[in-house]
């Protein structure tokens, strides 16, 4: 049986850098099952408190101290949580902000963490925009101002077009279109007409027939479309359209939605537009 | 002007944790402007060669050395970088790992960041579920297994609904519909029929009229529905319905979209499903 221990990310925000900070150093550690709870929006005394209740507590009825890992910009907050919690307390904030501020030779706002802030409209227009374009464009719903796109996927059915799609539009602004590879097209061995022009901008998804199976199978079970035989059909034939067209390609079957997004932008050298 | 100084996000992954994790930090130095960089999958030898030729070439260019926030798990790759990098180099990883394994009383593996990977096929799974659940939903495009829904956000039009949807669907893994408050509801003075049965569901997006105003603007220039006189009405009819239905509120006006999904997972105790 793995040792479970609890694990808090305590923020003064959203917590999601906690969390994704926290989730690469946990699965270092694979011998331990993580009980994992965030408490967003630690911003004031009377939320410090409750946080220390709720960590505190843990650590009594486990009899095993929790560990918390916090982002609090306020020093005499976090400072008051790393004192009092019953916990081991990492909070990356202190462990960064001094080195960098020596660095820059200036002292830091400490004004509540600004991360995923709206302050620059521009910014948010080119998210939104992102968002709207590549919402309009998913599956091939639309061709019109196919121009605009940043990438435009390519791939059979369910190899993972439509969330790193939405990924690429979310988290990096980028207008990014997806384009689905049907038998049709296999049989007249052509890139569909309307992506045609826009060769440049293509991305090729693939994965691996069993896989495809597995993923079809749990949205059209007994279907023809999830059968081995088919999925193993599409794909070869997807592949060997995108090889013959030059198209830069990308297996998905052992990657995250992030690592697929993330390898995209880093061969295509697409602009993000935002951080 | 501000200064200017150079940050490299270098991951042997993504690069997405060092890059949220940079975001915060630098947002608390205000009188610097920061370009940024990132230099994801630096996972053998050869890449790490490459991101400190870049990063060196920086440092000589601008006369300043650059700032590396690094996330690196090998330790020798890790190392090699803070030792030959002309740069103040930050490495999440070394900084953290050490105080982990001795709470834990165990040593880590090392093995190369795994975070965001798909090793667990049953989270995969509850993903991709919650994007195409969110995906079909949206905007009330359909009102089929509404009773599935997590939560359903209702709103005027662009109050920030399906950017909100989205992104609890692919940060968090929850299945998000969305569904929109418009004129004939407020002429009904009663909530969208298909809603009703799933009120303890209902979570309701506001928004200053003068805010929506300028994103309406941008959608659809010079139309009535952009109108400031417009967008007041359509604001406050919607913020008396859901007072009206005790619906609980949100103003997204100066939010982020994490900041706005985060807090509806907080307010509405949702559980996640994925980290």
């Amino acid at each position: 049986m793995p040792t479970r221990r609890t694990v808090f990310f305590v923020s003064d925000r959203t917590g999601i850098t906690a969390e994704m900070l926290g989730a690469s150093l946990l699965t270092q550690f694979e011998d331990f099952s993580f009980q994992r709870v965030t408490i967003p929006f630690v911003d004031s005394p009377e939320r410090v408190g409750e946080a220390l209740r709720q960590v505190n507590e843990t650590a009594e009825r486990e009899g095993k101290r929790p560990i918390v890992i916090s982002s609090i910009v306020d020093e005499a907050m976090s400072a008051q949580i790393r004192r009092e919690a019953n916990a081991l307390t990492l909070d990356f904030f202190q462990f960064f902000i001094q080195p960098l501020e020596g660095e820059l030779g200036a002292k830091s706002s400490h004004a509540a963490g600004r991360s995923h802030g709206i302050a620059d409209s521009h910014v948010y227009f080119a998210r939104m925009e992102a968002i709207n374009f590549t919402q309009a464009h998913d599956d091939g719903a639309t061709t019109r101002d196919l121009a605009k796109a940043q990438v435009i996927l390519v791939g059979v059915s369910r190899c993972g077009k439509t969330p790193t799609s939405l990924y690429l539009a979310l988290q990096f602004g980028i207008r990014a279109a997806n384009f689905p590879l049907t038998p049709d097209d296999f049989t007249d061995r052509k890139l569909p007409a309307s992506v045609q022009p826009f060769r440049d901008k293509l991305f090729g998804l693939t994965i691996q027939p069993e896989r495809l199976r597995e993923i079809r199978e749990e949205r059209r079970p007994n279907s023809k479309y999830a059968t081995l035989d088919n999925c193993r059909y599409e794909v070869r034939e997807a592949e060997a359209m995108m090889t013959r067209e030059r198209i830069p390609m990308l297996d998905t079957t052992t990657k995250s939605i992030e690592e697929i997004a993330t390898t995209i932008l880093h061969r295509g050298k697409l602009e993000r537009r935002i951080f």
